[in-house]
């Protein structure tokens, strides 16, 4: 069965609509905008609804920045609540708890904010200019904090309707159209996609590409995530970014290794759906390779190499500088060895970073890895003790650090942000649950038994 | 693409995961069933809530009807606002508004219930089961109305999640899957379906039925309409209805007659999709069928015959009751010539009604039209002025009452609920706006000329 | 990507070309038809040529049966070959074969008619009308022989357009659209199909079902077959075929019975599709269904209960008569002992199964059993010595004769074809060539062991 | 429904078939390949049938070019037809004609080449096969035309299966796969598309793209047809290549120019397609685009350059360098006074064509399109009277010679092959059957008026 679109009923009503509002043939300004948004919270009714809806959003798409901050500025005055209503009405709820009362304490809680943009969602792609409307605000917001409560209630209500259970996984791969395909090149941040001939590459046989959908936005991948299938957990991502590689057999395989993942709508910002993507997927490839035994990412440290720099450079009186300091402790010798004007640990072992000296390999990437270990496991990282976005998300997911591969990223970017580590990640089906709760309730990053012992040797812990 | 389904993920996360919270195998009893819900919406963490979901989804569903009870007794106890902090924080608001203040307001008054329900809502399966919960809560609403503020909080969400913007319309006919076929079957309730045969005509070339899908209940119509393609407004539902009749050719008609509307969810009563789709698929014939010129539906009165009996055997002190008597006072010779015995035109209508003599039968018929014509512009029938809910249905959408036919449906129920009157409510493009105005602002019945003119012979009014 | 269908197009060439042809509107009688297809097959163009095949198979599909007899005539006389003119060019080969004269011996070997057929095959629906066409052919050939070179033709070229490569492997389930399962039950013969009910269990989580399709007839099964997932050889088809059974769980089956394969196209008859279909359903149900073990039938034998009874009543001259008889020498005392009057075996025998005697159930079953395995290893069967259509079909295919089931179908159809007894071929993938080949070169059947025990009883071979 | 694929059936069988039939693992060399199709063609049963299949297709793709043409060899030699035998059987059925006689006939006039590929074709991927193998035998035919049966004989299957009656349309656009995308690319030969961003503009919201598949080819495309939808008919082609042109909307034109068809597969080669495509192409167009009135070419003219240099050149003894050389009398003057050395018009016409002065540009156009004229419709032309494939292409369709743009196409090639010129050819649904028929039967070109009058004006003809 296909799916009927509707067309031109809109306008038509829309036109009708407008002559008996005594709308004129176009509206501009913010003003006028926000003017229509009470006349449409305010009907009963269909018909206009859907007209005035429309006019809304065509309306609003050719404001101009501060239009739009004016716009936004009237949804923050003139579409909140009562607060003293609700002061008054709570009140009365507390002396005596009806029915009634309550559920007009919560009509009364709720911000017209909300029932106007419920509306605004109702005609074809109101979804998809809600998102955008959101990251104008998210934009604005850096400057107009006073905008908070519109974006609260923005958030709230996509949040309710890109619930996880909205959203359809689906493969990607060189069948999908080249219309989902383009997306993929532009959307991709983490390792560019250089072209056509690179896209086919990360879609040959023996790498897998999945996305969430929502119904809503059709054709519009809100986050995707790109796996190779190979023989053994990966230590370095070039080979798998190569488009030149032989392409390998996917059954030979046993190994899924998970080396970028994108959120693409920056109107859904912090509405997650990367965790149940990241489930989703083990799951789709168990399905379609029931043996494959590791499922593991290839994931970078965008902060290691700024954190590591302000540590080893600073004093020990910050207690993340001083954890990584110390961990280098036991690379006394050696570094004082090879750059005895350095004196301290620290500024040594900067030096052997920024230097790189060829007859330091070995040293320089210990350094790497002991540094490394001691960022991801820095004391004050605040949730879940972990200072790095990336380390957050597949820790709280129930991940554990599994390796930590200082030659792994030799890219100009990669080098830049952490000197070329990156680390493994590693999803164990029987562990995810204790994995997730000891990192969100403990602060506790589970790790693999050899960086146990790593972490062990130089913080004594147990 | 082929959307990707999940399967075993939840099962196996959520033997890991009952492990962990300590649960046994089984739940049982609204008590603990509650419990998981506190826990539910305390934790974070995906892997967790997924399993616990999915166990309380399943705990719910084996409930009996007190347990149920205990169940929604506890969500509205333990699950609703703090109306102490509420207004509390409402107060503090009222001294100085700041963005903060206002955020932690609207987040206290949201009850914790919605949390839940969003959360439950994640899992596979999760909106399926929550709209079989709000009927189970509408069920017992009836004898318990302190639930209300759960219904409330449940009829919330899915008015948000089933937003018009997110339903997807398609044409159901002999090419559709069995399996929803079946379903027309079983939720046909206005002309009934008696099995497949009949099924097939209905679907027919000179018939269309559509349907209001949604994304998370895939597979389940909504809502669906059938219509007829003829030549002419349909003012009898038998020849529409008949499995033998013969089927015409849809190009040589003009006319599409609406002639059953069917709500399939009990759980999502009160959700509107009706007038959505009757715009919709009006749109749809027209892309299919550019040449159509008529859209009307014909319709059953679904209280005319009890209202009418009222009306009929009752005092004029009540104003419908008068409003009706008056109305036939045109009638009042013939009617007494007949019924010399009863009286006063009322009676004898009723007689005449009753008894439906063979050689009255114009008089009947004109009878029953007049009446009928009162009856839907009786002046207090609340909302829009009309008693009757199908009428209120397509006057607010902005059709107008276009004919009434006292002959239109000879079926043992069609006699039963109106005396087999049925009427054609037409649709526009160019009226719906204005009609749909003066219909909910100003409580006017758009009418037909002719009807215009009949209701003026009696009413008097311009 | 939807394919786009031919529609208006011939239409408007069509009137233009009969314009040009000096044809009326409408085309009436086998004559002018014929003459039509004469002006088809010389003519280069294609516009004009459309046009002409959709004039011939609409005038063709008017014609009455002997009209159509005397088109086929016409095709016969004046769409053949010049016997004389390839006696001539075969002369010239012979004395100097070069490229130009064996091409233009081929073109003459070439009747006119299948070019006239390649022609009328390029129109849509054109595949459908000459599978028709055949149907006709095929019930006028018994009474007009001399039609067989234009069946010949037909037959020629239909072959090698469903050649096995061009068909499709669906499988069908209540999801499937209702136009294509209406078709099953009018198209099942061999376990008749009572209504939706009986389909709807027919397609439930336990069944399956699959057909083949051809691109060229779409929404038309050619051949199709019926599963029973079950946990055990199947010995009885009523509880497979019973519509109140409870719904087993396919992951607790091992075994899959084949009980009905039914052939849908008279105007296919004798191009096999048989073959194909079972080894790739088997290969589509392992694909499903990994760990599935036995792939068997729960086959009728049409012929057995006619075969038998001449057997028994007959004399000894005929070899297969002697060969039934023989076989049930073993049970000669009992016979004798229950029909003392009837003499020699095979008269007790035909009596036994005749009357069915309540206390010789028994013994009834072994001589059906036996029966039914002489009947089916009968040394003059035939074209691999089996008189029996279903068990040349299946072991051709390649698989064993596994079992005998003499209790296997109480219905009033099964008692009267074979008493009731039905047989499991099994299809194993490790002997199919193997046994095809025994069957195909040598008239062997292969057996399962307790059946060559059995045989070697009677038979006395090793 | 999803078709199902066959994927382990033919391994596991092969395997089987292979041991019983006691070949070696893998087939080497042209004469073990020859040996395995003739125990193909004598072989009864599939499944040993599919397993020799695949061998010899496996086998013979693994050839060499000298083994391939030694593999043909045998095919020609041994796969033929006994000539003796059809004339003995020619000369019976000459002196009685029975049914049985004649069909016997056939069968001997058959060569068993056409079983072998109808039973190569049966296995998956065969229709490929043996579509490459065309493609070899093609080209092994030039220097080897003894050949020439077994490439007859593989055409004439091919063009059965590949009847028009099989070929679905598709549209390709920007939401098609990437993999059918691709292919497009490499296949386009008319009119180069330079990588991904120019084929995105040919499949823009003003363009179109078709293709004809094969059920048997997923994913093939076998010819396909590129459009632009314009405002008037195009007389240059580069604005309609040029991948920064600001889009059109398709409701604002009303003219369709096709501008590029590209048959894809060359083992289809003489197998025609583009007549069905292009009607069918303009009733899909109709389909969407009602209100459109013109439907033409922009086509080159590929041998132009070469022909009128030739008949500039040479004597005119040959009809049609006479023919060319006369239809410049007219332009003798103008000519002469540019280039007086030149003497006699053609020298001097084709001193104008080479060097191209700076002020003659209206004279070189003039001239370029009359000697166009001449070319188009020179006598001798062979095949209804043009020598010119792209010509006799379109009108054999039935399309008329509209008009001839002297500077449509300023690009290298199109500048070498026919001096920048381009014609445009008008299909008009009222004249396709006329057309059709003035050109095949009498060889006239059907022309414009203006087109008209300018023939008449050299030509003298009326």
């Amino acid at each position: 069965m296909k799916t009927i679109r509707i067309k031109h009923l809109l306008d038509s009503i829309a036109d009708r609509g407008r002559d008996f509002l005594g709308l004129g043939e176009e509206v501009r300004g913010a003003a006028e905008c926000a003017d229509l948004c009470g006349v449409l919270v305010e009907r009963r009714g269909v018909a206009s609804g859907l007209a005035l809806s429309t006019d809304i959003l065509t309306a609003y798409a050719a404001l101009d920045e501060p239009r739009r901050l004016a716009f936004f500025e009237r949804l923050r005055a003139d579409f909140g609540v009562d607060v003293a209503a609700i002061e008054e009405t709570a009140r009365a709820c507390r002396q005596e708890q009806t029915p009634e009362r309550l559920q007009q304490l919560m009509e009364l809680a709720e911000p017209r904010r909300q029932e106007l943009f419920r509306r605004l969602n109702a005609v074809p792609g109101g979804t998809a200019a809600l998102v955008r409307m959101r990251a104008d605000l998210l934009r604005l917001l850096r400057e107009h904090s006073e905008l908070a409560p519109v974006e609260f209630d923005l958030r709230h209500l996509l949040a309710s309707w890109f619930n996880p259970g909205f959203l359809q996984l689906q493969r990607i791969d060189w069948d999908s159209p080249a219309r989902i395909l383009e997306k993929l090149i532009a959307y991709e941040t983490v390792h560019e996609i250089r072209g056509w001939d690179d896209l086919r590459r990360r879609l040959a046989a023996d790498r897998r590409c999945f996305a969430f959908f929502h119904p809503a936005l059709e054709g519009e991948p809100l986050i995707f995530v790109e796996v190779a299938l190979v023989g053994a957990m990966a230590d370095r991502v070039q080979p798998l970014l190569d488009p030149a590689a032989p392409v390998g057999d996917p059954a030979a395989a046993n190994t899924a290794i998970f080396y970028s993942i994108n959120n693409t709508q920056s109107g859904l910002r912090g509405i997650s759906f990367g965790d149940f993507l990241v489930k989703r997927v083990i799951e789709a490839l168990l399905d379609e390779l029931p043996g494959f035994e590791v499922f593991a990412t290839l994931s970078p440290l965008p902060r290691f190499a700024a954190v590591a720099s302000d540590a080893l450079g600073g004093g020990a009186a910050d207690p993340v500088h001083a954890w990584l300091q110390n961990s280098l402790t036991e690379f006394a010798d050696p570094l004082a060895a090879m750059f005895p004007e350095a004196g301290g640990t620290g500024a040594a072992a900067l030096r052997l970073i920024d230097q790189r000296p060829a007859t330091g390999k070995d040293l320089f990437g210990a350094v790497l890895q002991r540094l490394a270990l001691a960022y991801l496991t820095a004391p004050a990282g605040g949730l879940g003790g972990s200072p790095d976005p990336v380390a957050r998300f597949h820790l709280t997911n129930g991940a554990r650090l599994e390796r930590i591969n200082p030659f792994a990223d030799s890219s100009e970017h990669g080098m830049k942000i952490a000197h070329g580590v990156m680390v493994n990640y590693l999803y164990d089906g029987d562990e995810l649950v204790a994995n997730h709760e000891r990192f969100v309730q403990r602060g506790e990053v589970p790790l693999s038994k050899p960086l146990a012992r790593e972490l062990k040797r130089f913080a004594g812990a147990d």
